[in-house]
């Protein structure tokens, strides 16, 4: 299935005239407080964040799953729902692979059909958490820390394919995320680990092409209930200075203990030129894996805050690799999806309308109150006109929920693939 | 220092023309979309916090304080702040007080004075965590589980002295709050401090007045830092129910364990008809007695969403007593308490948006992204033009902050005060 | 594979005089300071903990699995594999059947096979977190609390079938966890889940026999992540007394949130005479489920305290039913239950040596110091000849792990089960 | 008072013969198992912990502090206390200075009188979290990371002032800790604070002389309770390495998230040679400063054994400094520390009788039931004995509690000194 332009015009016409009063409104008012609009809407519509092939379908936990219809059974059809995703919110431009998951069987037939959808290949992921049936060393123990040899120079090659595969794609970076760890006291030297982890990773650097970005994430416990080698932003930074300038650390959301101020974290990385990507999610006691911005939205505006920040006076952090990483278990994956990016994009509208300049000037008076007040004022915003506007613009929908069961998407897609399909991935 | 209608008017002024045209768009967009404005209004108006006494100074930790000029020194004088800020905000219409800090000289004078600022003398607080130099017993153990007959009856005295002093100012609910627990393992036998409160509580509630409430506070730990007695509120509410009718639970938000689903807890109480009251703070790590709504305030929402549809479904639970209990470190405290407010009354009128109807639906469906988009709507929406117009109306400032600024309040408190007074309490 | 005494008594005999001599001298040791030693291995001999059927094989987590050799594939192994343990623990004399996983064939021959093994038939346990294929109605949006009726109907029957199995085996009672609750603010109201929660547990509860109890758990989170519906003690607690008499709650050690004071909650069900059941396992983060004891051994030690405290000073209180509640994802499964048994003896050993009276005493005299010794010198003990004088009189092993290699046990299993065999269960 | 080494021999004579059983029996089991008694014995008498003197009176929370007898109020009363305490543990061998609580008159005097008791001066340690009443600005927004260039240079020279009072008393160690952070979202730059704090670092750092260490404590939060500059170990490790050699992080067991594994963060430290101190404390919340091994004696364990380790392997690391820095709230502070002591050692002498050989054949192995076994047998292992031995030849008591009561030192500190003085500090 694919979403034609017209189809989704269609769907906007009803509320289009409210959209403008709307848009028109918020749009003096910002503008009367010297904020450009257009700007804002710009920005909106160039921030793509990139679509895991592995959330299109019902997730689950240890204790089940419960399956979705017309789900994607293999990379073409993920793409496709990507596109569909893509076409509604103008926002999903890019799909994140998982290796050995997706290895397309005709490259050129794959990137033709992404191109068609306006699509592009961010990362590319490797997976040393599972065993694969044709592999001969077993990850059960680790995959880049373990104390085999033999066992990490499977790990290690297995993201050397990875690379290449990504490579002939259009890839640009490759994300490490290791389950290595330890679920007993004991059971791991930590610091064999860690050094058996740095090498790997080097070696794995020194097949990175060029103008390839090597991304590693952390997180501090599951699979591994006792200890995760690369628990913390700060083993994460520790690696990739250890590897070279093509090493970034990646930012999940969900990776990070009770409390945690993560948008510290955020800000200290870009000041060191160490930030590579993000995965968006939300969570209320783990890695939950929830829709982005149904549990803490202020917490997330918090982390745009320092990342529009760091986007305008950290020159020495690249650009960032964005990415959604949640789980569907009791929703509509691509709605779920949809979710997801609307908060994405509202928080981040919301993180364009604080004026740096006056929030500086009262933390150099340390008028707290002052400070509190501008960023609530940007926050308080209702900023949904200019993110139908920016949507409308490139073609979007106004309101891409209702645009998606107003055109009836997922009973087209139960229709072509079937109720009981089910998607590879976790 | 009193302010009066004509300084709040004058500035007002500025910004009436803004509020208008906002309040008008924003009125018209939600009468078409069903809501009474009007009723949304009218309860704004009559939400009323009370202000403690013990917050109109400075705060501080275990490792200092850093004071704040101008502070209240008397309690004459916190009346008068918490008629500042009643006189801005309209929403604070009631003090509680702390004894022995605030136990008055002149019972009508003090009477007399609230009255003329439009304050009522909401729940008393007794202080049973901290010797006092009269004292004959010590509390360094425990006051109501003590093993000590003879200090478990101090602590019950001072309790019925509380309601008697309350009763004299026209009180109508007495706030039981226990450090009592334990630092270490072994130190306490959890039944008997349990049963000993349990005894204690009953014979206070022999004292309270027919038409008195006694409230039950819960916090997992702080200042003792193994256990505490009414750790939870299982426990308060198996106390509360042990004592009889006019016994309730109290929720202050920072009294949790992490992750804590508080929401729910509330939802709980209200169906069981045994939330007395609430205390309304912020916090990232533990009790950090920050202002409202500051850290999460989609929690708040999430929290006032379950308090309007108790109110509007639970006739069993009877009215809530509210109150801000936070502490000002680094904030002017009469500016951190407008601060609260705005965020209390900011969730409040966002779930009065919540169409309880349209949920319920959802609900039965399982459509769970369509309960989610309602929510999400009430919350992202922009109630500010809803809550200035409530203050209009009662005579309030627009902005109650920058009337506060405007009008030059905190000078003027040093000017008649001096520097360097220090308030009573925490 | 069955292990005969005689296989056990070879094993031990290398030991048996370090054993000797260890166990003379502690026993000496603790005989001068007042302790009935004999008294202590009687309770010890006396303390049987259930092994849930779905331990037996190897655990994962969402992210995948790895599989363990020679797991069991029916009931009948599952049985034999608890009668493993137990010839060489002596202490694991009961299993706990999990249904649909575990429904018998042949009722007849099965306890014939458990009776020879000297294994009882503890607590049944339903589920309703997971369809089953010839299900019409399905979980994915609660059991007990959904707000279908034709879903709560289903739940409760399966529930009444889980009774009438285990009536039929020789179980007196029904465990119920309930993974009812919701991912998203808004997907459930939560007065209409517990209404229907109670309503329907108290219909399951009449048909219940007369000498049957119920176990009801409690979990905060996971598989949903939001809410639970049974979200704490407080509202198992609530539901317990709903229900009736026969009614109690069960702990879990691994479900609760970050720092919870776990002992205080067991002292205080069991003050109130509802403390039913109890799930050994440990965790760092959440419900990790690993070995009983690998991670806070002294907080076990800590709820053991007040378990022996209520087993001697609360007859209102029923006896418990005891079971580990573990996964077992990089150890084998049998070795990882014989490891937990064995913390769990120790706590025990060691909460029999806390001489109570002293205690008490102390904690009348608020002599904290004291009280952290009384327990720290019974903590501190070496207990290991008790629990091995224990197993060792009742037919077991010194050391159940060595004999359970030197036996040669798993190798045994994979030459008679074979290699990929795969057990039902999480 | 002082104590004399024939008090503390009399003290023993009861418990004499008990302990030489006791001793020898155990002597000869661990000998059995190829264990250096004697090594350990040594071991154990070298390793001496600095007694921070802000510790020696009773300590509170921001709810208040409940005062104990006989407090030292000077220097030389404190230097006193830690004699008393090295005298019957031996193992307090230091003290640590906080300024300018400890700033000494008589400097001759005061080393005289430390040199006398056998203490040595550990590291001093700056106070920026308060305003001294002399003080020209204020810490209120922080010190060596404020926004204003006077408070950063006044809170410079404030650290370079202690290290000038340490120089003179033979200190070789400065601790800097931060109470900079923030309360709110907003009110701090998180870059600019740690720029500022970096560059403050750098300017002390090049005033310490070539001798000195200078140790960067973390904190995550209090009594900052939305941000602290240095929040965690990647803070703390990447300003120590920006400043030099001479720079370490030092590791306070109550400074972290909930459910941190803290032996990982020391292990990591150690590999890269920086771990350059360690706070001994426990908690069950926060930063509680809970009496050592009273809670998690498990995890404290877990954490010598990467010590031990580290010790042993990481000649790239320097020599520690070990300090107690933990509150006594309910307890007598001497006794307090005293267990402490014993705590300390205890999983010191517990993590030494670890076969680190046997253990990595093990891990190499992926042994995790064997690897779990050597740590638990290790653990389990009552070493006592070996405790009292080591205190016993170095002229120490048998049971330290013990004697401090029977000599009623207490009493005499009362006496001496009267019941109602206050000691500085927290």
């Amino acid at each position: 299935m694919k979403l034609e332009h017209h189809h989704i015009q269609d769907a906007n016409n009803k509320a289009l005239k409210s959209h403008k009063d709307h848009f028109h409104f918020l749009s003096n008012h910002l503008t009367n407080k010297g904020i450009h609009v257009d700007t804002i809407i710009k920005k909106l519509q160039d921030f793509q964040v990139a679509i895991p092939s592995w959330a299109l379908g019902a997730g689950g936990t240890r204790f089940g799953r419960f399956s979705f219809y017309g789900e994607p059974s293999n990379l073409e059809q993920k793409i496709q729902d990507v596109g569909l995703i893509h076409a509604l919110t103008q926002t999903a431009g890019a799909v994140s692979l998982h290796i050995p998951w997706d290895v397309p069987e005709d490259y050129n037939a794959i990137k033709q059909l992404a191109n068609s959808l306006d699509i592009k290949f961010d990362a590319v992921n490797s997976n040393t958490f599972q065993d694969q049936k044709e592999s001969k060393e077993s990850y059960k123990y680790g995959s880049l820390s373990n104390t085999s040899e033999a066992v990490r120079e499977q790990a290690i090659q297995h993201n050397l394919d990875v690379i290449n595969i990504g490579n002939k794609l259009g890839s640009k970076s490759l994300t490490v995320w290791l389950a290595d760890g330890s679920c007993f006291p004991g059971q791991n030297n930590f610091q064999t680990a860690l050094q058996n982890t740095e090498n790997s990773l080097k070696t794995i650097y020194k097949g990175l092409p060029d103008d390839w970005k090597m991304l590693i994430e952390y997180k501090p416990y599951e699979p591994n209930f006792y200890s995760t080698v690369i628990q913390d932003w700060g083993t994460s930074f520790m690696l990739a200075n250890a590897c070279g300038e093509k090493a970034y650390s990646l930012v999940d959301l969900g990776h990070h203990l009770p409390n945690s101020n993560i948008e510290q974290i955020v800000s200290i990385l870009m000041l060191k030129g160490k930030l590579g990507g993000f995965h968006f999610n939300d969570s209320k006691y783990g890695d939950d894996d929830l829709t982005v911005g149904s549990i803490k939205p202020y917490a997330l505006f918090l982390i745009f805050n320092e990342l529009v920040y760091g986007m305008q006076n950290n020159p020495q952090n690249p650009d960032l690799a964005w990415m959604i990483d949640a789980s569907h278990n009791v929703k509509d994956p691509l709605e779920d999806i949809i979710q997801s990016l609307e908060a994405i994009q509202e928080a981040y509208a919301k993180a364009l309308l604080v004026d740096q300049n006056l929030l500086k000037a009262a933390q150099l008076d340390n008028d707290v109150v002052t400070c509190q007040e501008i960023l609530q004022d940007a926050y308080r915003t209702d900023v949904r006109p200019l993110l139908e506007k920016a949507r409308l613009e490139s073609g979007g929908a106004l309101n891409p929920i209702n645009a998606y069961r107003t055109l009836g998407v997922r009973n087209q897609l139960i229709k072509e693939r079937g109720k009981n399909t089910i998607a590879t991935g976790l």
